[in-house]
């Protein structure tokens, strides 16, 4: 284990919290608010232990895949606990549990929350709060990768490690150069949102915050009320729009930019997202008419929440936990395990592990007939690796038996199937709200504080996708000589 | 494909459910039931369609694995069908869906039902009902094969088909042995139970069915109010330990009758097997303590209903469901997925599988650590084979994707998420009562027809493990020349 080059990399993603947070900070300034002061312990920390931790650049800069998690997994946790400091200093939040549940909700675009009234807080802080939201969405290691310069085969294993989805490919030659193509078509996407949002009404602070809720599929709402607040058409299907434009795979959008389009419409994950949207938007319609004036209405609901739940942004416009057909409910549910495109930057097992597992369901089907016949399952027309088949399988082994064992564990706080099983859902897949007790007009303020720090931690391994954080924990790499 | 020859072996056991009938028939005659006439038309469709099915002896006998996998999930289907008569021919049942799943309940050792009121049917009628437990408990495949002289390496692909469990071994050379070994000892067993039932003071109708739905792991009983009628600590400890039994390996047993007890306990899976039920034993008796006179009694109740759970018999002498803290449910719900052994009477997953699962969740994260080194999965000392894992992480990924679809079509019913997601996982993996609207102390009767079929459907997926029904439903299957 390179120690040297994983302190130097977790030491500059803090100086980048730090710096970061220094927005939060103008925004206060902005509104006057006597509460800045919280961010200054905060960025103080940030500074002054990633000033320690990569005060000295190694020489041997080789860094492997364990590296890489380790890195990716050290920096997020970290970058949660000094994250979590302005939250603490406010006063407004019970525990410290509370404010780590909060702000990995916040990094890992998760946006299950503890608070019932989110503006009786500073508004730096819930800037800060949905901030988090768009720094988690593209993942703060690539930003790092953005600005340092490293040398190629080493930053692939910290870009594989952060970046969802079974397969990372690198744009163009240049890691680099690929992770500054992704910042920059995710921060113009953003400002674009945002033009739009003011555009439609939207106060400008609640524009920034949405805006950024939506880019990082993340969905902190700056208001008790929600989106529903807003409640004008227009905002809503702006809105429905970029989080469905931000759960696709960003590398589509360079392909549009040099002028592949037609890349984007061979992209089988692609099809089959548009394909999901557009079924099960016609399903829910259905299925909730009775409840609106006309089928359009009907329809737009349905558009904003399918699009909320597959993307795993978690806004919501209607009440769809309580209110909603059973149907209805049991389709979003389903949206939620399966989430939205790899290497965008929403949660859920992603739509390519989907397809790459009903895919393998067929073939094993065909295999069972044919148990010495030749076939190859095929993705976006090439042949698919076993060893990706059998990764995919794994991811789903390993998401199941975490599932099973932390709804148990949540189970001890007493609360019902329905409610541990969303809320599990919920965070393990960054969507935010569940069904039952953590539905969308209810919080999860009533979990234990062992139970928060369990669904922080579950945040974590979906946003990372399991093996950092594993990894992390694996007395093998703390051992002096790995 | 051969045809003749899967006509041949269906037919048989068409017979061979024709002659079984005839014990139903005699409990009639005993009972002087003037309703056992029901059976006349039942045996007669299963004898004339045995006969004509069977009629010419093929000169061809061999078959191949997706011969095996037809023939046992469309002797299966014939089976039920013919099965189903009985029930409807008394007019008790409202529809004919009922008695279909009724009887897939019973032949799967599911035992979940849509009778409120068993007692009301004719004894001949129950004593079928809980028969079928017994007969479908061991397999009626294995059943033919231990009658029926086939040569061994085609009687291997029938044993794998309808043998629970990823690996099935030979117990002695040759198959046709082994099939009567095992029956050999299903019967004994269950002989030794219905003694101890009747010593213990139960009625002698009531200990056979109550052995039947024992042996089978199945679970219906014979009156409304279940086993908790009997109320006999004597009874209830009795009944907890035999479904135990009957959920262990019967290779087990083989061993032990040959004098290879020590090799019981060197099999990995019967020691994780009895290490759970200790566990699960004592963490839901202390949780259930308060509700108990003092934690002996607690543990009884405890003790009773993991074993009936763990082992999918589904007895039940608490309502858990709507009694027990959320903590015991989930536990309970946990046990329910996870099954029995291997090669037992029991559904689930099967403890096997899941030792294989989480030992390779344990072997995904050292490979992350290291790529590039070598490392195996073992299970009982030898390592396993690297198709056996593939196989296993396949099935799960099946086993979700069809929990998935299944629940999401039940819930066109309107009932809550914790009825049909229990209501599912309690009939794919024959367990038969669930949580919510199916919990212990209700049945199945107010689904649909159609959500009813599709439960059936998922008893059978369940008990022959997924393959053989779906191979059956493959067009690929019936066409002219495969």
């Amino acid at each position: 284990m390179n120690r040297r080059m994983i302190c130097y990399l977790t030491g500059r993603v803090l100086i980048v919290e730090g710096v970061l947070m220094v927005l939060s900070v103008i925004v206060g300034l902005i509104y006057k608010e006597t509460m800045t002061w919280v961010f200054a312990p905060a960025i103080a920390t940030a500074v002054i232990f990633g000033v320690l931790l990569s005060f000295k650049k190694p020489k041997n800069t080789d860094i492997y895949a364990r590296e890489g998690m380790f890195v990716v997994a050290a920096s997020w946790i970290l970058m949660s606990l000094i994250g979590a400091l302005p939250f603490w200093f406010t006063g407004q939040l019970p525990t410290f549990w509370d404010c780590i549940f909060e702000i990995v909700s916040g990094f890992t675009t998760t946006g299950a929350s503890i608070l019932s009234n989110p503006e009786y807080l500073p508004k730096c802080v819930i800037f800060w709060r949905s901030f988090s939201h768009w720094i988690g969405g593209m993942g703060v290691l690539v930003f790092v990768l953005a600005i340092i310069p490293m040398s190629d085969n080493r930053s692939l294993h910290l870009m594989r490690a952060e970046v969802p989805g079974p397969v990372v490919g690198k744009l163009v030659p240049r890691m680099r150069s690929t992770a500054k193509i992704l910042y920059g078509t995710y921060t113009a996407m953003t400002a674009v949102l945002v033009i739009m949002l003011i555009a439609g009404g939207m106060p400008v602070f609640d524009s920034f915050c949405t805006a950024f809720g939506t880019a990082g599929t993340g969905g902190f709402s700056v208001h008790s009320a929600g989106i529903g607040l807003y409640s004008s058409a227009y905002i809503e299907i702006v809105l429905s729009v970029f989080m469905l434009l931000f759960g696709i795979n960003f590398n589509l959008y360079y392909f549009i930019l040099i002028g592949k389009a037609k890349q984007v419409f061979k992209n089988e994950e692609a099809r089959v997202y548009i394909f999901v949207v557009i079924v099960a938007t016609l399903l829910i319609g259905a299925n909730v008419m009775t409840m609106y004036a006309n089928f359009g209405e009907s329809l737009r609901y349905s558009f904003f929440q399918v699009a909320s739940i597959l993307t795993t942004t978690g806004f919501a416009t209607a009440d769809f936990a309580g209110q909603w057909p059973q149907f209805s409910q049991h389709i979003l549910l389903l949206l939620m395990i399966m989430g939205a495109c790899a290497g965008s930057t929403g949660g859920g097992i992603k739509i390519s592990r989907v397809i790459v597992l009903i895919k393998s369901f067929f073939h094993d089907i065909v295999s069972a007939i044919h148990p010495r016949g030749v076939s190859v399952i095929r993705m976006d027309k090439k042949p698919l690796e076993k060893g990706m088949i059998s990764a995919v399988k794994s991811y789903l082994s390993i998401y199941v038996i975490i599932i099973c064992v932390s709804v148990l564990l949540l189970s001890i706080d007493g609360f019902d199937l329905v409610t541990n099983l969303s809320a599990e859902l919920a965070c393990f897949n960054n969507i935010g709200p569940g069904i039952g007790s953590v539905g969308p007009m209810s919080n999860y303020s009533a979990y234990s504080g062992f139970s928060k720090i369990l669904l922080a931690l579950n945040m974590l391994l979906g946003r990372l996708e399991i093996f950092p954080i594993l990894v992390l924990f694996t007395p093998q790499m703390w051992k002096k000589r790995v």
